[in-house]
């Protein structure tokens, strides 16, 4: 059997669509975020990145890489196994311990990245408790679709952040069933915030548990950087939160938080969790190290609310269409992949402005965009280049502007 | 619903079994592997380690660590995204192509870990190839398993390292299915290794694609450090080949390589490459350097085994019973979960000897076991020391002493 045929003609109805990716290849230098080195032949060595999930630049800020060096230094490069077998280091227990304190939870639990912590999260609470069923907001990440999936527990979509949907939802199911709400705080690709408060009520009136992804409002929301749960007080009311140390906290892996039993079940009984190798201790030092900077420091968050408007601002002012929203994420709709790509390569290989542009699997066909993420690092000058830059392409492609 | 009530049942059986897992917490010193740092109260402070799966030690090399810091200096520590969105950086590309290299293969994809790896790499092909048929050795490990689960595939389990099994299975099957043979090299529980010249011929004959994990032997086996495939001359005959950078090579993660056509194809599809933040920058630089070192250096190949087979000798002179089999990994029968936890708590806290005590769900019940993996840098009083240690519990807790 010729297989290369079979992967080929798959890959080739990506192409003809547009959706085949070509990925950027960077080198990042720490210290000049959002300044990029570009591999790509065709365009600017010198590139500043738009598109980053490093939200705040934490991953170049000088204590994080130090605690990362410090650590490698002392402890060498790898776990050297899993958790349970020679894997579990101080470095992950001192982490996990902040965490749980980063969201007034007993305890917590780290997995090896975002994706990994939401599929084998509810993976196994979906498969693990009697009658489970799992209420999945629609437009929850592709990793708790698979978890939800993998767990075989009955799932019920509710719509997009809609609490009276989810309400009548829940009243249709039997009263034994153990229920379970799973939602995001930040949507990642439009940028819009749940209704929390709503949905935390709503599921206590049903005798619901709450999980909360907050992987795109850690760090950046909240006194502390506990999300949008911390913002609006509702820590507490909700059973568990799951985040990730890959954006704002700009290293790598992701986590849960919950009731000391919640996270000792979930170590004991996910496989995700249980047969993987630990994240390197020198990774979970830099974490710790940039947790509590962000505890601590304010200043990251207010300046990065600073940069969004502005920019914002500047993008109305030139009528280019973006999404509303009350994040940190400025979708600028294209609504087609391969004009998209087009944009993007332009962008990228005439004005040095790297932006990737965002198609399918990522957002439905058709809403393709481009998905700009200012952070603190972005000078006025940045966000004032971008914009002309962005108003000279809408002219010489002559896209739609924004009816005024 | 009293949902800690729920996960506290559960847990209080897995106490009653003995399955329920305590992870000691070690704090690893580079330059002294295998010792380290033990923060159990109850043991001495210094502890030498005997279960890890930094089999080399090359998680503590003076060169990967210095590639981990001089990237870190200069790159930062977090990637910033997934691959596609401003997370691929030149050292992802470089890394790729040294793994591509190692294993002879046009390409290479990297995952986050090994167990994604398997479960991304497993659950795209079962599920976007037509008509596909996983056939898994019933030794597989749980990263396998899970993906060949989620890709809703059919599946047909042939007997362990059985090649006439799978023979006859895969004869039963229709001519046009996609079959898909999946096995590994090395089984890390009992050490042996599979006859992979058979399989490779049934596979052929029969038309099926070969997906070989070889996550216990790269770095190790073959004289660039290829694994079972590369010493055995197999390489261009299996389709795809898994590996990890988290065990012999010292790091973290994982990666899958083959053709083109096929990486590019796991690239485009799988769910758990596409919807994840990239590994950051510095630990794809030192696993790069790791694999380089390994590949033109045999001396930790040929310690590793001389180690292996001194502490094999060493056993049988005192009677201790262990599997037999040609890897690097020594299991010690033990064969109850009670006893198997009592044995490591005397050896770590009367001896300072840590070996984890492997049981359910990782070994079947009733064939838990203490697994020693000796390596380059075990000395032979490291050896006689442990030896003697076990010899003694062996006396003080009546255990059945091999046949001589």
């Amino acid at each position: 059997m010729d297989f290369d045929a079979l992967f080929t003609e798959s890959l080739d109805a990506l192409k003809r669509e547009g959706n085949y990716r070509i990925f950027a290849e960077l080198e990042r230098r720490a210290g000049a975020f959002p300044r990029a080195i570009s591999h790509d032949a065709q365009a600017p060595d010198d590139v500043t990145v738009w598109c980053s999930n490093d939200y705040l630049g934490m991953g170049q800020h000088p204590t994080v890489i130090q605690a990362m060096v410090d650590t490698a230094h002392a402890c060498g490069c790898g776990a050297g196994g899993t958790r349970n077998i020679s894997g579990n280091t101080h470095q992950h227990a001192m982490l996990e311990a902040e965490l749980a304190d980063l969201h007034g939870k007993d305890s917590a639990l780290l997995f090896t990245s975002g994706y990994v912590s939401n599929w084998a999260a509810l993976s196994t609470l979906g498969s693990k408790l009697p009658d489970a069923v799992i209420l999945s907001d629609e437009k929850n990440h592709a990793s708790m679709i698979e978890g939800i999936r993998h767990s075989k527990a009955d799932k019920v979509i509710w719509r997009h952040n809609d609490p009276e949907d989810l309400d009548r939802k829940l009243a249709a199911l039997p009263v034994n069933a153990t229920k379970i709400v799973a939602f995001e705080s930040v949507y990642s690709m439009d940028g819009d915030i749940c209704p929390m408060d709503e949905i935390v009520e709503v599921a206590e009136r049903h005798g619901a548990m709450t999980y909360l992804d907050e992987v795109h409002a850690v760090g950046m929301y909240g006194a502390r950087g506990g999300g949008i749960s911390e913002e609006r007080g509702l820590q507490d009311r909700i059973t568990l939160i799951e985040g990730t140390l890959g954006k704002a906290f700009g290293v790598v892996g992701g986590y849960v938080t919950g009731s000391a039993a919640l996270c000792d079940f979930i170590r004991s009984f996910a496989s995700g969790f249980i047969f993987t190798t630990a994240l390197p201790p020198a990774c979970a030092a830099a974490a710790c190290t940039s947790i509590r900077h962000l505890k601590e420091s304010g200043a990251e968050r207010a300046r990065q609310k600073e940069q969004v408007r502005k920019l914002r601002a500047r993008l109305d002012a030139q009528g280019i269409p973006h999404l509303p929203n009350d994040s940190h994420i400025i979708p600028v709709m294209i609504k087609d992949p391969v004009k998209c790509r087009q944009l993007a390569d332009i962008l990228m290989q005439d004005f040095g402005i790297y932006v990737q542009p965002i198609n399918y699997p990522t957002v439905p066909k058709g809403t393709e965009r481009l998905r700009f993420t200012p952070g603190p690092l972005h000078t006025d000058e940045d966000i004032e280049y971008l914009v002309q830059a962005l108003a000279t392409l809408w002219k010489r492609c002559a896209l739609a502007h924004a009816v005024a």
